[in-house]
């Protein structure tokens, strides 16, 4: 086969496969020649072009979440590498593993004028979970087997445990466009070590017992967890007992007959006087990032006497400031084990206190929006209630995920959304990402104005195809803004924080070559929804742009939670 | 007047303008309220409201290189302080007083599960001059006088001799939209410290004239500078002095009668043979990043004596690998004081042969593309001539900035490029923030297709009006890499590094409702390009969309360097 004529760098690339990495997307450079030369070339290796690096970068992270194994960036030197960014600190926080491997000037010519030419190492700062330097050139056993060490234990930083964004920074020298032939690589991929042998000693069993046992008020609360068959089992286990509650929201994938799957919408139906019913004794935390904040308030004021944080990341992490103990292994991994414990079943009405509520509520709901008009509230429910059944749902930042959490989940839909750092700077590319390894299943991103011009580049590649359907809710400006309290009192709502403006979807549909079809009412949209997701006859994604209006929809929502109040 | 309710932030907003501040780009988020209000309500500070991050710190940037003076971007907290960062590379290359300021959570919230968190300090690594964290109240004459000092230390690393960006953190609890009635301050803006005294000591002064008066080839290379009058009548006292070369890019804004201005070209003319001739023994280097890549190998592989970099900035920088002196003053302090001093006019035929090199090579450059067909090299001439007078051209990167270095400056425009890191991502925005400051001139940028499509977020705002032409030469992929020695070499050519594609701006510029004129022959444009800088009807900015072959671009290149090579 072919390669570069840098030794180091085709060495590189044959670990990036051995430890995992299949696909990589590259974004076109100079610099970056060696490295697209030597993964353009590897039989094993699939590799993506875009141009916008924020955007690639995004892309990847979404094909990396989806595949879970770890897919590589590769950038040119310079100001491309801090596009990446955004995705970099997603990726971290989402613990999803995105190689980043940027091409570099070798460090002599740093500061020193060349163009193209910024400080990269150590750029990403703490948001990635290892940076290796790669030689050029390698010569002898001994830096060969350096390179391979340093390349390994990079990786295992990413896919193993405490999963999250590497960063490899590869200086290189001219000329950059050599290739020499090379043996075919008999690649073999290394065996993963993300088996989990987990125990606890008898010691910490009799203390987890004792407090499951004596503690008439637990809670399990479910954050941003991909699709987990097995983890869903244990957890139905538990929500038979009525001492506990299983708190889910959509992007926990967890769906279970007696778990809570609103929190939001259930708690505000939570009178004053009955709050401290339903405060748990015992909260357990599993998976991700929580959207509510009402729940994070709720927990906070809460009297809990125990909080067990389970997971491999960030162990100090307090979100509800009553912290006891983190527990550093899987969330299946413990359940599992506590299953196994000599634990008790109580009988209280704690647990189903919480269950009806959820239920209650979710009647109201449909009951409310019977009756009520056109505004982004109803638009979400009918989307909801139009989708198709096996499909992956992604929900853009801002108020959509927030809308999406009002409604139960849908038992064959997979959620996703950009909860690490909840910006709405790569939403689209990310379900583009994602679309694009799933290419037989739909994929339906439903997402706002503001989020949708800002990563509009998502748009700019051949690879998105006729499985990914974006749905735009345009109120023509930042919803968000006008649902939160606090902006209403200044006199800068309107231009600084909605910051209306008149822009649409259809153009930039056009520019990309992106059909697109207009939705003003609720008649219109119940007509044109179902036909929509049909496979159109280019191969080409869709656009649905649905216009609401921004007088409406605030009051609107306002109006829900003072009803299921009042109730 | 009303601001928001936290001293702090209050106090911080106040020092900002009396520091220089004037103007700030807003981006509009929650956690940013206090410092959007405070801002807001300023009597003396100009707002702007742009959502893409990224192309707001490119509008700011523009606007504080136009301006020559600090202007700040505001956004909230978590991954939108990081879509700044390619805007802060460049500023921190190109020094510009561009001023981050970043909303961000109290640091007791950090790591525990807060949405559109991340780690914001030190965010920016070394590519800010300084970085401090603002407390958000503050009481008493002791915290007040210290957020005053630290705002005025920062301000001086980002305004006086060094200039580049700088980076406040200012962590805010809530409630965050809370207004108090202040007082009016009569803000009364600081003296600007970067008045200049510089003396050279005796004994330097005898050394630099021992030098200059016993070399006989001397060159005076001028990089990226803005416009500068004072400047360019010292540099025509030395242009008359036939031991003299002044070397200058169009970027550096200067213009002389005696001056070589086409560097790349007049080089390509040097003969092997006669190279040691054109080689200087004193080399002088002033302003910022120089584009020729050839005149940077020449200066390496030349026998140089001396080499004297003159400036604040980068004292180590050694761009040609013979750097002997660092003068740290600005180099019309130096150029002044060297004029005074006691040195002699050779007699040598060193700066003529430079100088007839370059006339000679004008002549044969205009002679030649008489015959020219439609191409990249044509269009970008015919563009130069038809250029209005007393207008701002912006160059974006890649070929077109190399292309429009072949040609002689045009007196009465000032240019401009991003030549800090190089790079293509805010060519657009930087362009846009320099003509939303120069209302009343006329502000063109010339573009290629990726640089334009990479960028176009540019456009979504209502701040950008018809005093800005976009002219995009549309040559379907990266015209750079055929161009450049290399990738020719290789397979990749067409997918990774051309990445030759078939999206066009037409739909972009109506999605923003620029106006759009396309062109696709030298007919069409000759007809067109007269009429298309006469101000349109609307008051929004316009694009010029011209299509070439790249089939044909890069062999017209080559044909005239080799003809000029030839000659």
């Amino acid at each position: 086969m072919k390669t570069t004529n840098k030794s180091g760098v085709a060495l590189f690339v044959e670990e990036c496969y051995r430890n995992g990495m299949k696909n990589v997307v590259c974004s076109p450079g100079s610099r970056n020649a060696p490295l697209i030369i030597a993964f353009d070339e590897h039989p094993k290796i699939e590799t993506v072009v875009i141009h916008d690096e924020r955007s690639a970068g995004f892309f990847a992270m979404g094909m990396g979440q989806e595949l879970n194994e770890p897919v590589g960036v590769v950038c040119t030197s310079g100001s491309a590498v801090l596009n990446y960014f955004p995705a970099v600190a997603e990726a971290y926080y989402q613990k999803v593993p995105l190689v980043v491997i940027s091409a570099d000037r070798p460090s002599e010519w740093i500061n020193h004028g060349s163009g193209q030419t910024i400080m990269q190492k150590n750029v990403f700062g703490k948001h990635v979970r290892a940076e290796v330097e790669i030689n050029e050139f390698v010569e002898g056993d001994l830096e060969v087997g350096e390179l391979i060490e340093q390349v390994g234990i990079a990786f295992s930083k990413a896919t193993e445990t405490w999963l999250g964004p590497i960063h490899f920074n590869v200086p290189v020298s001219e000329p950059l466009y050599e290739v020499v032939e090379q043996e075919i690589t008999q690649s073999i991929e290394l065996c993963s070590s993300r088996q989990e042998t987990f125990l606890f000693s008898d010691i910490e069993t009799k203390e987890i017992q004792k407090k499951w046992n004596t503690l008439p008020k637990k809670m399990i609360l479910c954050g941003q967890i991909p699709e987990n068959g097995m983890l869903q089992s244990v957890l139905e286990f538990f929500s038979t007992d009525s001492s506990v509650v299983i708190l889910v929201e959509n992007t926990s994938n967890l769906k279970g007959s007696l778990f809570v799957h609103c929190i939001d919408r259930t708690l505000a139906a939570i009178s004053e006087d009955e709050l401290s019913e339903f405060q748990p004794d015992l909260l357990i935390t599993i998976g991700g990032a929580i959207i509510s904040k009402k729940i994070k308030s709720f927990l906070r004021e809460s009297n809990l006497k125990e909080h067990w944080n389970i997971g491999y990341s960030f162990p100090k992490m307090d979100t509800y400031r009553h912290l006891t103990r983190h527990f550093e292994c899987s969330a299946l991994a413990f359940l599992t084990e506590l299953q196994k414990m000599n634990i008790e079943r109580f009988q209280t009405t704690f647990g189903n206190k919480w269950k009806q509520l959820d239920v209650l509520t979710n009647d109201e709901l449909r009951g409310y929006l019977q009756k009520n008009p056109f505004s982004d509230l109803k638009v979400v429910e009918t989307i909801l209630d139009f989708l198709p059944e096996k499909i992956n749902l992604h929900m853009g930042n801002s108020s959509i995920v927030r809308y999406c959490q009002l409604f139960d989940p849908i038992q064959s839909v997979n959620y996703y959304s950009n909860r690490g750092t909840s910006g709405i700077d790569g939403c689209t590319s990310t379900a583009a990402g994602i679309a694009y390894v799933t290419p037989n299943k739909l994929n339906v991103l439903l997402t706002g104005d503001i989020s949708f011009l800002y990563d509009s580049n998502a748009l700019w590649n051949d690879y998105i195809k006729n499985n990914f359907c974006i749905i735009i809710i345009n109120n023509q400006g930042g919803g968000i803004f006008k649902i939160i309290d606090g902006p209403q009192k200044t006199n800068q709502l309107e231009k600084y924080f909605v910051a209306k403006h008149t822009y649409t979807a259809d153009n930039i549909a056009a520019a990309f070559r992106v059909d697109y079809q207009r939705v003003d009412s609720l008649n219109v949209l119940e007509e044109k929804i179902s036909s929509f997701y049909q496979s159109s006859e280019t191969d080409r994604p869709r656009i649905l742009e649905i216009f609401t209006s921004s007088e409406v929809n605030d009051v609107e929502l306002k109006k829900y939670f003072s009803y299921i109040k009042q109730k």
